[in-house]
């Protein structure tokens, strides 16, 4: 008797899914090795990157040619990023996920290299050090398929549109992305705070906008990232405003 | 002009791996996708596995039939696993090392069976509820070749022999690990919660040794693994009692 170890997609599972994916700053990616010596076919090969979002959610990587895997995806460009969350006690009871994906390099000084370059950055805010060193590209992957495992006995396959972002006719809110966090960390850094604090349950400090989106806005605080979702998606930048108030006045009553 | 970014390995970089090879909890697993569509050759999957180590310090996992990395493997047993060491800041200034490997399944009642089960549980004791479900087995990973990544501009390519145990004539350390660690735990509890310490720079704790090899001793407190590597090879009873007792006394003198 063979039982599917798969659940249905629940709204609990595509949360944790996203957060998972918003929250991420390093992962595990598997490439197909060039170096595989004495076989036919190409092997795989586990590799550390660093990682950000682009606005719909999907991972951005920050890699060097004088690392393995950039000749891997050059070669090519399937992949796999597992993203972690780590935690204490039996190493499988903590949420994690894999995604099958295929990685695209940016232009530097296109469109969408700037976009990556300045959410990757607000991230990694050390990366600045080397982020324009000429062996460093950015490289943004499109998920094909998802297997997300919320800890034992609970193994999903979200679909790419469950865990990413629709941003249609969100246009208005991504150009004034750059707009939106400077401001909210000149004259709200106490929002930022208590978004932490009050409705996520992180400990109190500096904490600071990086990121926003139809969906929700990433915050951060030195090596910590968290997501704060919008209760519904927002698309013009006056909804963005009265959400963040409304966010605020929430973390107020709590 | 090209620069070859790979440094000579030097004891540092040897101890480094042998570190990271031997404290290692959970990884990223890299195979080959069974399920990879609309493509010829199969693509790469990344998935979490919880591991620890065969007597010479080989990788060993424990994997379930509901995961798609054993079927993967059935099908193709290359694989890839990295293992990082996880710290604050940048991520990519932290030590991490890929493993390219061949994973090969012990049967559950053969003596490397009996051995794998035994180190694993003693690291990973939370495990003894599932670890004699029918869907899991213990898989071994032989290792063909190492990047090793001590943070930034520090790549090395080890052999296996720089980061595996040499177990020739060392049977009767090997068939006394058992006494030996019980006999440490019982009775020289005090001597553990030093070399932990004193030698190794950890909080204070009731640490436990859980493996005895040639080239060193593994400790575990909770969910912390601490790896102390003897002064000098070692292959009999006589010279393992010496050296821990000679480890005890240079704690002691801290």
């Amino acid at each position: 008797m063979a039982i599917d170890p798969i659940r249905a997609v629940d709204d609990e599972a595509r949360q944790l899914a996203r957060t998972l994916l918003r929250t991420v700053r390093a992962a595990a990616l598997a490439t197909l090795d060039v170096e595989t010596h004495g076989t036919q076919t190409r092997g795989p090969f586990a590799s550390l990157v660093s990682t950000a979002n682009d606005a719909d959610g999907a991972p951005i990587i920050l890699i060097s040619r004088l690392s393995g895997h950039t000749a891997n995806l050059e070669a090519d460009p399937r992949c796999s990023l597992l993203i972690t969350q780590t935690g204490k006690g039996d190493p499988l009871a903590h949420p994690r996920m894999t995604l099958v994906a295929t990685g695209h390099p940016l232009a530097r000084d296109s469109e969408a290299g700037l976009r990556v370059r300045r959410r990757f950055l607000a991230r990694h805010p050390k990366a600045q050090l080397y982020v324009d060193f000429p062996d460093f590209a950015f490289w943004c992957l499109d998920i094909a398929r998802i297997s997300l495992n919320g800890g034992f006995g609970k193994a999903y396959e979200p679909s790419p549109a469950d865990i990413l972002t629709d941003l249609t006719g969100a246009e208005a809110i991504l150009a004034a992305e750059d707009g939106a966090i400077a401001h909210m960390n000149a004259d709200h850094a106490d929002a930022a705070r208590l978004y932490a604090t009050a409705l996520l349950g992180a400990t109190d400090g500096p904490w600071r906008v990086t990121g926003v989106d139809p969906d929700g806005i990433d915050l951060a605080l030195g090596e910590q990232v968290l997501r704060l979702p919008f209760p519904h998606r927002v698309t013009t930048p006056g909804d963005l405003r009265a959400t963040l108030a409304e966010r605020a006045a929430a973390a107020r009553a709590k």
